[in-house]
């Protein structure tokens, strides 16, 4: 098995400092799609890169968590079929949220890791020890990020993350064992 | 916050003028994709990004409207979601419902943008003060356009387009701070 | 109005003589996306750029047909909404189906052009006059054709032939006219 | 019909020992998205072209089986539509289910061809005589596949190893002539 990740060693620094990544969903989890049928019910879709990313962060140990300005059935079904940690969903006031959670878990900003695409993501970017942007961020998000995904939000973003995490902490191939031990 | 945007002088004496943004629905709102299901419910694609397009235009005072030859409960979904000022759906004669609306605001046409992609949006492009096409848009309608917007319809072009007229007006940074407020 | 379009004299003197579009479903009015959800229910993304082609060949006197080996509510209903002339659904034998529709019509198959983009649609563009492949059509279907789409399906393909035959007729024009006449 | 494929003289060795074609479903026989509706309702998008592929498989006396963690309605519609021989579905070992499946058939390993995409494909990739991944793979799966598709799952993948596998048999060709003869 050979991994190869570039990372500067600033990211390792920060990425090994992280104990729960927090992420907004519409653009991150998806490709920014607000979906919706004649009826309104409204449609999402994720991937399933990303939702084996999100096991893998599991299983090493960090925490996971959703902060989106919308709430939907959409972003609950799937937050409970991956195990989600913190959902906080329809808050227009996504610091507030992030307080709420930092004080909570009593961990320091530079202990979380938060990944947006959009104006309301840049508050909360601007606190955390690694701001993440996707790679079809606005551009205002990604001048605030410390890094770019080479992925698109829906197209395997977070999971892009996650592995980029568990590489600077040494526990990439661990994780990558522990899927497949459980696969055999 | 850097903010760099390319616009033409012309652009800009055209956009400052600009007090109601209009735009069709189908690929321009969406990619242009027209969804069924086996039971003949409709469903459409948005885009968040557009969204909070919408949102930024409002806050900065500018009207919103949507005409449609097209009628359906996806896109009154939406509009209601996002605080459209004016819906003109399954409407054939698009000059009509144009006539109607500036007669009732007591608006001149070159206080109009009007966001197309197709040949039932070029009456009204003919008419409005900044007549804009998508990227995919056909031929005929970009001939017709001031400005063809770099992303394309159900991909953030009208976010191209709100930002690019609030930028000429000089307030594009309020309206960011604005949504940032909100959001701390 | 400026209307660029390149065609062979070939191609023209063929689709001058065409009467009827005939077009397969999946993979050319679609982008051959089969989707279910978890009841069975089927849904199919459609264009409305080619919508609007099948309007404009219907304002230029031509017949529009679908002929698929799958039945579905999904082309029933948009079938119905542009108002197809003739419908071949869930039929595995498509030369026995045209011809039927040719000794209906009394039309010898010179006046038929057919859409495909699979191996199941060659047999019949063997047949017609004007046989043309969609951009993601397979390479066997792409060698029995007269003319390859620069659009794929699901992306404005039909709408593409369309343009190409009215314009070959010298219609293009006039047809785009009358459009605009509707919406004014 | 000029039929051109470039393979390997080891791809032709092992693909002429293969009597069965596994797959994964999400990131195979789908582009990896995982969709959901506001009441839960999960939606799958497959691909047309890869219909025909298994019909080819099947006309050529191939089996066709598919191995996925996840269990959906929507996996067991197209599957039935199709006509799969083997469904292991909720299976998170999928070694466990490949050693039943080859027990059960009493073949060896190299009589399987499998592809995959991501992590959990792995173990069982290892154990095959024809482990493939698509384009979309992840590279440690990528790393383990014997060959890698050009097309992207969801997008025809499965269609491209099952023409390659008759190609390399030299019975491409009857299984194109028997797909027109039902079409005729």
């Amino acid at each position: 098995m050979e991994l190869k990740y570039q990372i500067s060693e600033e990211f390792a620094e920060r990425a090994r400092k992280v104990e729960v990544i927090l992420m907004d969903c519409d653009g991150v989890l998806t490709a920014g799609e607000i979906v919706y049928d004649s009826h309104g019910v409204e449609i999402k879709h994720f991937n399933a890169h990303d939702g084996l990313g999100i096991k893998m962060a599991r299983l090493a140990g960090l925490k996971t968590g959703i902060i989106s300005m919308r709430d939907s059935g959409t972003i609950r079904t799937r937050a409970q079929e991956l195990g989600y940690d913190f959902l906080y969903l329809g808050r227009m006031d996504k610091c507030t949220a992030f307080a709420d959670l930092s004080k909570k878990l009593n961990l320091e900003p530079e202990k979380f890791c938060f990944v947006g695409d959009d104006l309301p993501d840049v508050p909360v970017m601007q606190l955390v020890g690694l701001p993440v942007a996707v790679q079809n961020a606005v551009d205002i998000v990604k001048q605030q990020a410390f890094y770019v995904t080479q992925k698109k939000g829906g197209e395997g973003a977070i999971r892009e993350v996650v592995e980029l995490i568990l590489y600077a902490r040494g526990s990439l191939e661990e994780s990558i064992e522990k899927i497949w031990q459980v696969n055999q």
